[in-house]
């Protein structure tokens, strides 16, 4: 396909991405990461997983993912705890200020009550009171054994807020996986909680859930496929996760910074990842690399027009 | 400025750029870096300049660019010599044709006669009929000694195809300065063509044009500013070229994906620009850290329905 | 201080280090690095904790975390799961053999039975052969309930390589906390031993460990400090473990090639981390830009010089 | 071969780089490029071209440079203009001091009257002072038109201190091109300096002087070979100087942190410009991805210990 030059206008965000996919180098990407994704959402019966890492939430990411949950194009979520934990305090209120990270001082910050990401800060009183609303939440679960997806659907079932991504998971049955859920302020939470009462997270039942689950879609004929932003934990979380029933994923697209020559499985090729089985020949694969805050919207609002 | 959720719909992309403005990260500063190019644009008087560096029309941004140069948004491109070599050869018919860069071999390509740039082809073909054609034009030029800006214009002038860069920016009295002309295929033509007549380049010419501009801009209060794309000897060109006449950029926006802490001019931020005197207390700066191909023909989009 | 004109010739790692500390950008840190390290290792009491991620194993860094394990320098790992997963399944006889990533072919790789990292690959035969060692190990394990430290200290104590990690790591009373134990092969083999037996990992347990040390370590008056290689959750537990005692590490260095311009936890600086009581005003912080295959044999070369 | 685990302990710098090659990822990369160096200093006959860019200079990089060339490991250099200017300021004196950019205000260093480059920042008076020193050399050389070359050698026979590259390139009839000389406080002095006489630069010649000195080492059987640290210009000059006589590099060497996605020539793999013929498939090629400062004092130091 010859490339064809981008005709800058008046144009719908679609309009852009259909032209991005006949330019080159991470225009073309978000291009063709954007069909990748139709294909995905088109596909009757596969299971959709999205991964999350990088301050989404912060960064006023929440719409899109919850925009995805609703419209049924995400079935599984796994995610870093922290994400999770700006979900939860930011539908008990937490806001996030833009600054400019040139400009300030981060002992000031510090002294002034405010907690930095990037270019943005939010209070340390929020959280304080995100806390106070997590015990209480925390309180109301029964004693036992969970798996943090079935931990993350009590939460959620129990949250008010509809523009919370754990309440609207709940509500339409999306699994929210956090495979290293104590590495988080969410995590600390529980574990003082768990210090009165029996009640514990194993997180080797998300495992079962996951890997069981691929056996099942196997005997089903039934494909996976995800939409991975960043890497970290939930990129290695999701691509092991078909190892075990010997699954390749059919579609995986990834937007990320990272880059493959330092070895770390975060900025990993998607190319590598056939030769683990963790996709195939006839795998749809598609790493961006872009900042997630500025393709993922993107690409979202570009279904929204698809769909 | 609370960071406000991104709201993913169908929406066209100002409107994806006016939300991205209140998100965090580089979403936010695609909108910032807009935000300043519209003011840049709206100063009457102010003289602006266009950076670029990178395959930019080989990755199907040439129309980005004729289309600022028609609108009047720019006065002056300072470019790699390569980016205005690919421009001539498709003004003479050279193709881009995308390819899989995980799936093709270099010696093979070599082989069958093609150049690569990450994920497009282009034909050695072509590149030839582009020789052919250039010598044609040199041909045509009466000798002396001629300043990269001048010598692109008397090219410019004898370009057919409506769709060339140099062509429309001679059209528009756009100047275009290469600072390093000889560094490219268009250079060696020049080389080439030169042995036997009495033609030459004197890139000081561009440094009194630009010094002198400076100066005049300043007694007459006029404001310079400048987009760049990537870093290189385009962007040091343009800073630099306000230290003579001590008058900082008014306006200054870069799109690199390069980074400060490995101490290159590429990736330095615009803040240390402060203490060179490129810009000042007064300039508005930023620096979006993404893909050109993907930050700038939205930027362009959104200008578009801005004017 | 001055620049001071680095000055090749034949010279040890620690005179080269020396010499890193008085130029610029990443060599300086480097230097900086080192030294903040000495001081760390002087300081008698200080907890001293390791993070580990990126695929060190692989790229045959073992021995400069065992020799630092011997020497006293790390009291405590945090690591994902991929580094120990692949310590054990060194220690049973996995060998990591070069490739030249330009020119293999996944699916070929897939075929031939080998799982690729970027420029080394292994064999899935020494990976069966370390799943049915491993199982071994876990029907020796008590059942119960393990926080993953004593679990990886039960392990470690029935390997007998005395060049594993794991192993060493027991022999010396050294922690391994792995915050997200099933997102690894190794985590995968305990979920299936589970299956039959009444064990499991309770990471909680883990937090508990270290919140209670740095309450103990606050009224004792002794110190924290980290040597943190790559990121993710590895760097967010060693630095989210200090908030709740509120006590700042002492020390904290970072090797990455991540950036801070994109808003993720990994990337971020280790100022930032000043805004969030992680590190305060006392502490002596560096990060380095640097692929840590390359910065962390130099600096514990360099350390073993000194002491 | 077999990944071996690096052994830390008190080592040469040449150990350091020996067991290095063993390893992965750029650990690996930089024993591979230090041993393809070798043999291109062995190659006799081999005409050897070092590319600079990025801020070397001020990074305290002259000694190494300064110190290939006496060994003889250099016939040529190809330049950006800023190192070039940083040379002679500091052969008159410029100092550069290490700050700590997280700690200072670019506005406030601008009214001290310093000039940043990331970490370390040098007196205005100090270039000012090589300004008048410069054009005092100027004064002294013959009207006429010049290569970049004849008039860096020019200006070197008249350096007097024996630290700057500029005088021992010249002392040593290594030839230095420029090929973006304006782009540089240097180029802005040549350019008042020019208003007053009839001297100037044409670069063609330095374009001449390459492309004829590659007919001749094709007629002689002779190699080329190339160490690029950096990218941008001068890494695109070196490639493509080969072009015209069709007569690959022998040994390539590049250290960048640049990479190859976003589509620029400085990240380009030295795989895609086989498909150029800048190198080809008896080319002995390396790309490190690490800080210069890093990688090359490590690179000059173990050639060091091999000559």
């Amino acid at each position: 396909m010859n490339v064809k030059d981008f005709q800058p206008k008046k144009q719908t965000v679609n309009d852009l991405v259909r032209q991005m996919k006949f330019t080159a180098f991470n225009a073309r990407k978000i291009g063709e990461a954007t069909d990748i994704l139709e294909q995905m959402i088109k596909d009757k019966g596969c299971v959709k997983i999205l991964g999350l890492s990088g301050a989404l939430v912060p960064a006023g990411m929440s719409s899109c993912i919850i925009d995805m949950i609703k419209n049924k194009w995400i079935d599984i979520i796994v995610s870093t705890g922290a994400n999770m934990t700006h979900d939860l305090a930011k539908s008990f209120g937490e806001k996030f200020e833009q600054i400019e990270p040139e400009k300030i001082d981060d002992l000031d910050l510090r002294k002034k009550g405010f907690d930095r990401i990037y270019d943005v800060v939010s209070s340390t009183k929020t959280m304080e009171m995100m806390e106070k609303n997590v015990q209480k939440i925390f309180k109301e679960i029964k004693e036992g054994e969970y798996s943090t997806h079935e931990l993350m659907n009590e939460i959620g079932k129990k949250i008010e807020n509809k523009n919370s991504i754990v309440r609207i998971a709940a509500d339409n049955n999306v699994k929210i996986i956090v495979p290293a859920l104590m590495d988080s302020i969410l995590g600390i939470q529980f574990w003082m909680h768990s210090q009165d009462r029996s009640i514990r997270v194993n997180e080797a039942k998300d495992l079962d859930y996951l890997i069981k689950l691929n056996f099942d879609l196997k005997e089903e004929n039934r494909n996976t496929g995800t939409l991975i932003l960043g890497g970290g934990v939930p990129k290695n979380f999701i691509l092991q996760s078909v190892l075990v029933a010997d699954k390749p994923h059919r579609y995986a697209v990834q937007i990320t910074t990272e880059r493959p020559e330092f070895g770390g499985l975060s900025g990993a090729t998607l190319e590598e990842a056939k030769s683990w089985g963790k996709v195939d020949e006839k795998s749809k694969i598609c790493c961006v690399y872009c900042d997630a805050t500025v393709a993922f919207p993107i690409i979202v609002s570009a279904l929204k027009e698809r769909f």
